[in-house]
């Protein structure tokens, strides 16, 4: 509005002058158009939409290079974006700048079957690589529900429902390409499956939200696909006695390859939503993988405890058909909630503590939305300690939004309070950003000046882990 | 030798005053006894030993506190020193200083049986926790052959034997609590299996060879002891067959807990300094844990594979008496080695590959060891592609240890063009620094960025990992 002051005008001739210089490179692939601004300015999640000055589409490691060069010498703020399945607001370019879509970028590179891993580029999908890895016998395992690219799931060190058994991204890098806000191109280590030299550069970058670099290539683990695989789902008469059961699986040894809690409120949104007959109370589904003698080792173990607590009545799904519908319907449980109340939208949050902890921190959380009266279903990977809860809320009723945001402060003071994490998958982005204080006290300071060392200019996704006010 | 430099007169002064200083806080508990200098400035490498000027014996982590602000405001490096069972010169104090011996921090703080991890610190020893374990039913299994500290596997990274099943430290350490060059005390992480807080400081740390801060406390993950547990030996015709059995069983997905392989060099080596009658050819030891059943089933696959190889003739030790005997008899294998050969010393190389290079790795090796004429066994973590060279040498002989560097520089060129590392287990030091910038290119000057930024004065373990010319 007006004139505005010579600051603004410099900022806008050299965001023009930037757009010039992209489109020189890229030709079309670059787009200031809004409806594409506005899709690459909002992730899956409650968080506004802030969308950048405009979006490219490089498809070489060569073109993202160039694409930081330019963007570094007129300081203009860089987002690498994935697919957009990301629910902290990761992707929300806070102070402008050019979303870095990695889409086209989604080459499997190598497949090595005999090392056990692959070399894949960002904008690779995870079903998509499942797929490709089929016929090798090969699987990649960590699965966060969505179909998120690789790239974004390194980026925000994903993890789900596989990663009980499995681990999360952390485990399962192998190495990382990353281009630095200063175009520099660097490799964070070699395929060998261990290393002792020097500073462990994967596991920082992994994780990392897109504020130190612009991942290019990853190196995944891979496994084999189990001879076995089954998978059930049985109810429990309490949400306590479903995480009793789960804890103490855990503390058993019994080597399970997925074991989910989700609550009644959540049964019941699935079964309408997925057209899906859960029971309607709390229910574990569970998979284990193995040979035919071990899954079925695994399966004698599980029961003598779940029926310890009440959890009889196992509905198993061993055809492949079968157990994709089941977690097919696990992972739109964020969708059907949504579509339990129309007109609302869902704030996922999520925490995880020391599993000795869970079955109390679930249990408090419950009386909070009990007492709030919102509607917030409950689900968990319960293997790891680590939960859920999904506020579907009216976004114009301010009552609903202060409360969910009451009780989300509570949530995440009761986590730390247990030895927990503000967060155990979804990441910071914007939305956790004043948790992580508490969390880290000191440390965050040594995030802040890692942060300041590899991007002295903030301009790698700013505003996300640390807030507005770096350097 | 003359009156020195008026630079060397302020250094002078500056540590004795320092040495004043910490005499105040600590009272005996410092000491400049050359034997005792001497027996921290080496470790069990074969490098030289570089005494530091002064060696404290810290009680708490408050005390730690005080001496790295004693040593900061007097710009006086600090070496932390766990045992001294490094193989690269990590304790060596290459400019002086204090090193600060943990030993005396040997508590096991907490054992949180329900959540399988525990919290120590870092004097605590790899046998004496296992030993206070026993009971619980619980084991913490990185085991690097040495009896070392818990403090100093973090901070070198440490794996061992059963690495290929149960991951090395990297995967081991939930937490750590760190004193930084200032003094300040950092927490990495909560006890949460896993987080998206942020950047990976335990990872960060993990490896970091004491030039990022001296280790106070760790939180380890923690395995319930197996239900069964088989060991066996079993000769190959050669070590080819042997290594070819292993990439084949770990492709399997077979989940040995160990599988170690010994040349025939080395088993002569080791039936005469331990007493032992392994079979004189290359061997592979094995050890499987599961439950009864499921160890059965991962030998009878194993064996499927052996024969294959030639493989036959597994000798068996299920009693734990019998096991021990021959894990001892592995874990020995450097000092038989050194021993095989009197007035002589052992330099223990170590580099791991992707495991579809390993057998062309150690037969070019192999014929470099051969055309050299050096005494020099090879054992490897095979499993994980990892595996040792131990050349023994004549420190007198010239042309000895010139050829052994030589063969060594020609060991990591080679497992680098592999898509290697120059070190898998053993660590930089000082002894692996210029293999570096060949393994990591750019990404070691992030490494030195990393380290200024942590430590601006380059006081914690200076020459480490980055050699003498920071910052």
């Amino acid at each position: 509005m007006g004139a505005g002051t010579d600051a603004e005008a410099g900022d806008n001739r050299r965001l023009e002058d930037l757009i010039t210089a992209l489109s020189n490179l890229l030709g079309d692939r670059v787009t200031t158009s809004a409806p594409v601004r506005d899709a690459h300015g909002r992730d899956e999640s409650w968080h506004k939409t802030h969308p950048p000055d405009a979006v490219v589409f490089p498809e070489s490691t060569e073109e993202i290079i160039e694409i930081t060069r330019l963007c570094a010498a007129r300081k203009i703020p860089m987002i690498p974006f994935g697919v957009g399945t990301s629910l902290e607001g990761h992707v929300a370019a806070l102070q402008g700048g050019i979303s870095i879509d990695t889409s086209r970028l989604n080459k499997i590179i190598q497949v090595n079957a005999e090392d056990m891993d692959v070399r894949v580029e960002p904008g690779v999908r995870r079903k998509q690589l499942n797929e490709h890895l089929r016929d090798t016998g090969l699987f990649f395992p960590v699965d966060p529900g969505a179909d998120a690219t690789i790239g974004g799931m390194a980026a925000t060190r994903a993890s789900g429902t596989n990663a009980v058994r499995y681990g999360t991204m952390r485990e399962n890098v192998l190495s990382l390409s990353v281009v630095l806000s200063d175009g520099r191109l660097i490799r964070t280590s070699s395929r060998a499956r261990k290393s002792a030299a020097g500073y462990d550069l994967t596991r920082l970058f992994v994780g990392s939200e897109g504020t130190l670099g612009v991942i290019v290539e990853i190196t995944l683990r891979l496994y084999g696909i189990p001879e076995a695989i089954s998978a059930a789902v049985c109810p429990f008469p309490s949400v306590d006695a479903a995480v009793n059961s789960c804890i103490q699986i855990i503390q058993s040894g019994i080597p399970v390859a997925r074991v989910e809690l989700i609550d009644q409120l959540q049964a019941e949104a699935l079964n309408k939503y997925s057209n899906t007959d859960f029971p309607v109370a709390p229910v574990l589904f569970f998979e284990f993988h193995g040979t035919e003698a071990g899954v079925l080792e695994q399966v004698a173990l599980t029961q003598a405890i779940t029926e310890d607590h009440g959890g009889l009545d196992f509905q198993w799904a061993n055809r492949p058909e079968d157990r994709n519908k089941l977690w097919q319907a696990r992972h739109d449980a964020h969708y059907a909630n949504v579509a339990a109340r129309p007109g609302c939208r869902g704030w996922p949050t999520d925490v995880c503590v020391p599993i000795s902890r869970l079955a109390e921190c679930i249990a408090e959380t419950n009386a909070d939305i009990a007492q709030s009266g919102l509607f917030a279903p409950i689900v968990g990977h319960v293997g790891d300690g680590n939960f859920h809860v999904d506020f579907v809320l009216d976004p114009d009723d301010p009552r609903e939004v202060k409360e969910a945001g009451r009780l989300n402060d509570r949530l995440v003071a009761r986590a730390l309070a247990m030895d927990g994490t503000c967060t155990g998958e979804h990441g910071v982005g914007f939305g956790k950003i004043d948790y992580l204080r508490d969390e880290h006290g000191d440390g965050l300071d040594l995030m802040r000046d890692l942060k300041r060392s590899f991007d002295p200019h903030n301009l790698m996704n700013p505003g996300k882990i640390f807030g507005p006010d770096l350097p």
